[in-house]
């Protein structure tokens, strides 16, 4: 069965208002492209980001913030041993974390990581249609970090890989879809103007991790990162004049969305 | 012999179509100063970016994606395995792969990976006259990142370079210079705030990488993207106010330019 | 005895204009999210910026630079070298640095290389309140990157790590505090949008290293970059409508404080 919810759906209002009652301090160990982008969004919606990445500092740092996102996307073998410490360390001290595997299926050693790192039990997975296929085990294709399915056809494959993994799995596309395996919520809306701004699909990770580290369930938690994704992106489609502006006016609306005069 | 080319000039200009029907995916190692908007000037122009840079994925993607930049601007070790993989790589597989020198010069450590790189034969090599200067062999001084000496100084000793190596090379300044050894094209125009945005001259390596990609020759590849460049930091400069609204502006613009109401 | 100052008080005035006459080649090592914003801001005060990482590199080059920052805010283990090298480096070449202790106190590893790191004799140590206290072995808290504490808590902590290191202590907060161990500078005003824009404090680090590479002394140098951090958020603060905005226009005042119209 699938739902439709958008903004301002009074549970992702309500999860929107614990998040800036929490401030939760999200730990990111994402993507060159995305480190600055994602720090800004976190700031933006109320979070408090926290880049940690060394080996050294990323299992006890995982176990103090709140909430922990890995993104693959240019990850290296450093990285990735820091990304499996907290993974673990997170999964132990039962924090909630979110997995984005940017350019699985598109490129097999980082889709070998990926698997690996589910076995700590993510509370979301979070990616395009092509990721999705690829940590589904179908041959999901992709073109380096961009999808070549609709998120629609990956559906069917993003619930049996919910189903098995026990965790929410968000598909991002034109509409995005959210499912813990039984449920399927979708989020339709948006601008496409955000494909043509770099990382803001990792950036949405990142949020839907602080959702859940402010204490939302994982299923709400993706839900309220799309939707006032979809919402923002709509507001900045309306004021700006292309890939840079948008960029601009996202953070601004996201800093503003369901406050006053927001 | 030197001709000039500005946008729109009807090469430019075709050029530009091809590179937006393609939709080149341009594989990127570059500096950790220049990952984000170098992604972000990819796809404002069309092209699909990604940053593949651990030495465990670096070759094999190179032999996927259209074209490669190699940018040496905040090079480490593990980048050099990764850079010296993914070109041999891409040279193999008849990938065209640009290579933008930084730092050449004023840094003896990197100057000699760059002087190694080239022997796996980068289509073009882009670089401010004191990196260009420095990879013909000369003195060329260069002060951290930035040139000492003038794009047209540089000129005399990029054409020899460019016949050396059988590549086109690109030196940025003032006046764009493009020279295959032979022919000489000199790209005026822009403005000089550009020089007051970090990275702009990375994300111009990315660019040429991203047209030679869509089967654009690497001369004429080198100049569309000086003169797109040159055309849409003009545009930004008439819209800013300073170096921030001026980035802002330059990829608003990017993404318009040779399109209707652009 | 604490004394205030704000822009445009004629000292600060003065070191500015001899800041855009030097343009000091400032050597940073900085963090992930900061290194795009950090050579943004340098340039857009008129400094010439350059991000050189590798151990292989840091030291030669900062007896080349005028200055250095090391800001440990993503600090790996090849960072950790490359920035023990480099600080080590400039201290023996007179050259003047920066250390910014991102995140000590929260996080004890880096800790300890930071705490390693004075020994090099910075000359200036820049932080927020909890990360100052961690610095003067205080039990500073912290949370994550964020101070659990206010900067004038700080203040007798803050001077006497100034005592004990012979350096020159900032502790940024509502009121930035810049002290010697004996004279005290208060800088208020600014902004509270800048604390939603990540990375401000960090490129403020890098302009304190600046402006000290411009021969500015410490005290000064840290003032300085203080009081136009400060006057600078007012005016983006006048003229934006959220932290997207704030971003773009504090980089488009930076460029103009002080000259004619700005």
């Amino acid at each position: 069965m699938t739902t439709e919810r958008t903004w301002p759906h009074p549970e992702v209002a309500a999860d929107l208002t614990e998040l800036r009652r929490v401030g939760p301090l999200t730990h990111c160990i994402t993507n060159l492209v995305a480190d600055n982008l994602t720090a800004n969004v976190l700031l933006a919606i109320g979070a408090s980001p926290a880049m940690v990445i060394a080996p050294e500092e990323a299992a006890g740092f995982a176990t103090i913030a709140q909430a922990l996102l890995v993104n693959v996307g240019t990850i290296t073998s450093p990285d990735a041993e820091a990304m499996r410490a907290a993974a673990s360390a997170a999964h132990a001290a039962g924090k909630p974390w979110v997995l984005d595997p940017v350019g699985a299926g598109a490129l097999p050693w980082r889709t070998g990581i990926a698997a690996e790192l589910v076995r700590h039990r993510p509370a979301i997975v979070r990616g395009n249609a092509s990721e999705i296929l690829a940590m589904a085990g179908a041959a999901g294709g992709g073109r380096g970090v961009d999808s070549t399915a609709g998120s629609g056809e990956a559906l069917p494959r993003a619930r049996e890989l919910a189903r098995r993994l026990g965790t929410v799995v968000a598909v991002s596309g034109a509409v995005d879809y959210v499912t813990d395996g039984g449920e399927v919520v979708a989020i339709p809306g948006g601008n496409p103007t955000i494909t043509r701004v770099t990382a803001m699909g990792c950036a949405l990770g990142a949020v839907m991790a602080a959702f859940a580290g402010a204490g939302v369930s994982p299923l709400r938690a993706a839900v309220a990162g799309s939707a006032i994704f979809k919402a923002t992106a709509e507001r900045a489609g309306r004021e700006s004049a292309g890939p840079g502006s948008f960029a601009v006016a996202f953070l601004d609306r996201l800093a503003h969305i369901g406050l006053e005069g927001g």
